[in-house]
């Protein structure tokens, strides 16, 4: 006779004991606790969380009146500006899902991911109009509501689109709508499409739990104090802003927003309102690095800052550290809320020399306190590489902070969760002290005369280089090699070093088979988060002569 | 014909992306990120992170091989010792449920509880030993693998018990254990009987998510930075202390054990150790506040403090905040994980005269981050009372910080969850901000000339005489009245008042139908938590003769 357990009997899920989680909690809380605190500052504007809340309200309760509801998308072509902040919350109120589109694509890219996550519904800005008018031609059976977000902080060119503008949107709203979370937390709370290189972007499902988990996980996971002040350098179109909307509702802290990202006014920004907190990729923390320091006078608190992304981080670890700010560095995908790993720090590492420290902190780390674990494998055998810092294998991670899966596409799903892990693409190895670090994407690795070299490994030397300000190594073809490594370079005003120059540095500093055998100067192209499109310099480095 | 939901197909759940929530995953983290950090300080002992998962690997895989497993009971009867920490986790990585039970209780309480609860194991301390020898002496039909626990710090009386001593169970234990997490978060993670006053005392079961979501609630509702230093003065086996086992090995912070709550070691310890966090009951501030001055010489660093309780926190909130001691206020109950609500701050407070500080951080206040609500409600029709600081209700909770019910008692447990929401018991006011204040536990109300009389009111004025120690109020019956207040005070040392000085300074205080009409001077029997046993108070006031 099967013994009965005790514990499962009689003691179920009711509505006092169980509530699914999701980050609508976390605004209705900071709007009950601090109504008067200061959630939203943009440009002369201030917004209260109460004010914010009833905002969300009316636009959960205006989109429903439209008939949007479960299970529709709803496509925001925004700024980081207050608009972008409430569609993180009011689209789910309505109980529909949020696709945040990255503004610098072009129209096709976003016509394509219009039609695929099948918009009812686009809030855009007039900055993008260009844009979102080709893409809607794009899609002429298309039936969308386009609502323009008229921002007072744009003075550019652009035009009214919409049957309506978002403010007046919003009064057609209930601002006490009884907006209920979902009745499972499993629902689909957002979309991002990666912005992948080849073929078609895949659309990445956040769910609610998720998204609730790692809103907090960052609070854990960063150390953050209540009542926080953030500055807004990160899109809120990339993976939701790194889940950050939601963390700052929870943190009952206050969001500066940020229509673009410029060193003057980020310092100014900084300076203003005591900024403790932003996030950003290498080249947002590489411009602060490299302003005139005439920006950076008067600001003498602690500013705390995340830093993720595939571009080397030596340099701006060591670059962030120099100028006095208090950088930690993550490490995500798209596919994992943004980040879900860190580079948890040790104490005792700040008794350690400045290179040093530059070099432990520049690692991907350990998975973040929400996440479930973080390891690299074998993606053939599924075996985790010994941790020797030399064996390289894929990152792959399993936890609550990885997507439902893609949109309409269950073989790439079940491709990616092969194994029971999530994986990465990115290829690295296993620290003695169980720290990952990249070497590189499966795709970025140069095999050389049959040797592996890390693209990464070679940028990091060439950064350290005082006239180089961003740097580029890819894949050239090579009739002997099979493969050699190609350098692009972004020099520093007025610096003119010569390609022998460049290649005698890396030759003192790494084996001569991973020293550049091309060297080609410019600038480089890069993505709207800041990361170099590696697949336009392939593309060139075809075409282009190998110095030996 | 019903409409697809795209986000509903090919989005299923895997191991790849969803994982039960467990607090045993925060303790894996930790001694994965910090093998080396301290993790418990014991005496002259120290134990690492990395020991201490090990430790918990073992008991888990010796409870196994001693065929314990799902929805077994597991009771532990420890003092805040090393063993007491290590069985919150390795009794959850057996698959059983631990019961802790609070050591001040006698043996027919504990042997009610072994046998309610099933115990298959017992785990044991010497200073315990009469108690539980004649606990079990009353359980002849039950087997118990009892295991004596030998203290190092006990140098006390006491013998033996069971049939092998902890340490060395843990050696038959495997370091390498495979334990997994639970396929349901759902599942019991512990077991805890509240001291109920009068009748059987009820078993109140936590499962893996909420013991997980309190556990960073306390980090994040608390403000607690990661690496905190905490100080064990609250028992663990009180609400599995406040979850803080499990917050402890999110925060990778440090446990400072302690045997007994005794002033000048408290100092000695946050001195030593630079404590700085600790949690307790109103009579542990209490203690500390009226030690000797030179006891806290030489404490420089802020310390962080919970207090909690139903004893009154205005004297304790304001000699708290005149030691320099950072306190905040937290409320909850054995079936809500311990603390579930906070008193949250906020920075404009810091301006106001101390007295207004002290009245505003002495509330219950709102509900903690990971908890859903907590209102103040009629119970009878469901009404949430007007936001006016007078109308009295109950106030009760919803969210994933209630229980999961009683073990075995589906009456207790339909009549707790009644209407969607958990039924305090606790009688309370909204203010106008929202935040709630309690005014008295249902039966500590007393009705005098059909006057609603809260004795936590009257115990308020009371603390304020210089004189007085600690004070209770309970009702009397008074054939005139109905009942009349009786007020039992402790006096400070050298310190004696007459009755009639007590009741003048009440008189000019508060309303004259509020003023006790008996003062009864001598110590308080208190419960193990410090709290105040009314229930003797109330036997005793039967008999007092009254002043006037």
């Amino acid at each position: 006779m099967a013994r009965v357990n005790p514990y499962d009997i009689g003691l179920d899920k009711n509505a006092a004991n169980h509530t699914p989680l999701s980050p609508l909690s976390l605004l209705a809380r900071s709007a009950y606790v601090y109504p008067q605190r200061i959630a939203i500052i943009h440009d002369g504007r201030r917004l209260t969380w109460s004010q914010v809340y009833t905002r969300c309200r009316r636009l959960g309760s205006a989109l429903r009146r439209r008939g949007i509801g479960n299970g529709d998308t709803v496509a925001a072509m925004l700024p980081n500006i207050p608009a972008m902040y409430e569609a993180h919350f009011g689209v789910a109120m309505a109980g529909a899902v949020l696709n945040t589109l990255n503004t610098r694509l072009d129209a096709e890219a976003i016509a394509f991911m219009l039609g695929h996550g099948e918009a009812k519904v686009l809030l855009t800005d007039q900055e993008f109009s260009d844009t979102v008018a080709k893409a809607l031609r794009l899609l002429p059976d298309k039936k969308i509501l386009v609502i323009d977000v008229d921002d007072q902080d744009y003075r550019g060119e652009g035009e009214r689109l919409g049957e309506t503008e978002y403010e007046n949107f919003l009064l057609q709203g209930d601002p006490e709508f009884a907006w209920r979370i979902p009745d499972d937390e499993w629902d689909a709370i957002t979309l991002n499409y990666t912005s992948g290189t080849t073929g078609n972007p895949k659309g990445v499902v956040y769910h609610h739990r998720g998204a609730y988990l790692n809103a907090i996980s960052n609070i854990v996971s960063w150390g953050m104090p209540p009542h926080a002040v953030y500055l807004w350098t990160l899109p809120m179109f990339h993976c939701n802003g790194w889940c950050f909307p939601w963390t700052m509702a929870a943190n009952a802290g206050t969001n500066v927003c940020l229509r673009k990202v410029d060193a003057k006014m980020i310092f100014d920004l900084i300076r203003q309102h005591r900024v403790t907190h932003y996030c950003g990729a290498p080249i947002v923390h590489l411009a602060l690095i490299n302003a005139p320091a005439e920006w950076k006078q008067g600001i003498a608190h602690t500013v705390n800052c995340l830093v993720a992304g595939a571009a080397p981080p030596g340099a701006v670890i060591e670059g962030m550290q120099k100028m006095g700010f208090n950088i930690t560095h993550v490490y995500g995908l798209t596919e994992t809320y943004g980040p879900a790993a860190v580079c948890a720090k040790h104490p005792e590492w700040d008794a350690l020399p400045l290179a040093e420290q530059v070099t432990l902190n520049g690692r991907q780390g350990v998975w973040y306190h929400m996440q479930q674990g973080m390891t690299v494998m074998d993606p053939a055998t599924m075996e985790p590489v010994p941790w020797n810092g030399e064996t390289m294998g894929e990152i792959m991670f399993r936890g609550n902070l990885t997507m439902k899966g893609y949109l309409k596409n269950p073989k790439a799903t079940g491709e990616a969760f092969s194994g029971g892990w999530f994986h990465s693409g990115d290829l690295a190895v296993m620290h003695p002290d169980g720290y990952v670090k990249i070497k590189d994407r499966s795709k970025d690795i140069i095999i050389s005369g049959g040797e592996n070299i890390s693209s990464l490994e070679v940028e990091d030397v060439l950064y350290r280089h005082p006239a180089v300000m961003a740097a580029a190594v890819v894949a050239r073809p090579d009739p002997k090699w099979g493969e050699t490594p190609c350098a692009f370079i972004e020099l520093k005003p007025d610096a003119a070093p010569s390609a022998q120059e460049i290649i005698e540095f890396c030759r003192s500093r790494m084996a001569h088979f991973k020293v550049p055998t091309t060297v080609i100067f410019g600038p480089l192209p890069k993505t709207s988060t800041g990361k170099i499109q590696k697949f336009i310099l392939r593309q060139q480095a075809k075409s282009a002569s190998a110095i030996e």
